[in-house]
């Protein structure tokens, strides 16, 4: 095959190629835009990228992944610390916190229970979950997992553990998605949202 | 603004976005795949941008971006030396490369003629342009501009401006794009794809 580029160019298109989000077109787009931006976009690109590789961490306390060890969250003392919402990924944890609702701590589980991909309670972190409520004086564990089997199996598994220790023990709402239009929605979502009806005031 | 992460983490982010392809909410999920694939693709992209970074340079004879002056182009030597190719911009070149019919020489312009943005000949890699056919024996250039107006009314005045220097001047057909369906097409393209219509054999 003839060459329009050096293979350093081939080398990092590839690589932009496994970012989620980007095929092999938009990774060569970017990696132009990059060529022609060399000092205002892929220099400071190529520092972000050595500068967070060089100092990330799983915090010790929750899992999440951040350059400070605890973490941003797990340090932030302006948070509820006797809350604790349960995630699935790190992911969930930046989504929920986005929506700047919730002001307490977080726990990422790292995945959900799967007998299918042979998952048990030993691969998640629920014994750190476990301890936490135990010894940090949590007073309630919402448990915000996906509205999937495996999160949902996860969801009931976890709220079995954690009666013992006699924590409130809460869980998203299920419903209409805000903006939804019931034509759309799936039978599942709307009757949970037909259950949960609450009075207008 | 609370936050879940450290600010070079939000840098990052930010960098990512200025990706075309990329918005805030892919950068992110970019973002949060590079933390966790550290040392697959997050440490690798780095090496790359900075080892492209270092090299990048525009080469002397057709203005294409490449990690080598002349670039790859202009040093194949198993090229066809005496066709050049006129196109916009790098991204053109690359696309053309990669459709494999065409095994000459290029010659980027930077851009086309616009009177509404203030381009004329002489914001453009038009003296380069002939002065190379002028000395290098070039014997065909095909106008390979975008079928624009700003791009057809360049590839006019490059066509005057090379009959001068006795070149055989040829410009890409116009017509039915491959897998195109006429319901589809604008006026113009049929109407030109009419026109140029040939004999089947």
């Amino acid at each position: 095959m003839p060459r329009s580029h050096g293979s350093e160019i081939d080398t990092l298109i590839q690589l932009l190629a496994k970012l989620p989000g980007l095929g092999p077109r938009s990774a060569r787009r970017s990696a132009l835009q990059l060529l022609k931006k060399r000092d205002s976009v892929m220099v400071p690109l190529a520092n972000a990228l050595i500068g967070v590789a060089d100092k990330i961490q799983i915090c010790d306390v929750c899992s999440n992944i951040d350059t400070h060890n605890p973490c941003h969250v797990c340090e932030d003392l302006r948070r509820d610390r006797k809350t604790v919402c349960v995630v699935e990924d790190v992911a969930d944890l930046w989504a929920l916190d986005r929506s700047e609702t919730y002001r307490g701590l977080y726990h990422i589980l790292g995945g959900t229970l799967s007998a299918l991909d042979g998952i048990g309670p030993d691969d998640l972190n629920i014994t750190s979950l476990l301890t936490r409520v135990e010894s940090d004086g949590v007073e309630e564990v919402i448990l915000a997992l996906n509205a999937t089997v495996d999160g949902q199996t996860t969801s009931h598994y976890l709220a079995e553990r954690l009666a013992v220790l006699g924590v409130k023990i809460t869980a998203l709402a299920h419903g209409l998605p805000v903006g939804g239009e019931l034509d759309y929605l799936d039978d599942g979502t709307l009757a949970a949202a037909l259950r949960a009806r609450g009075a207008v005031s």
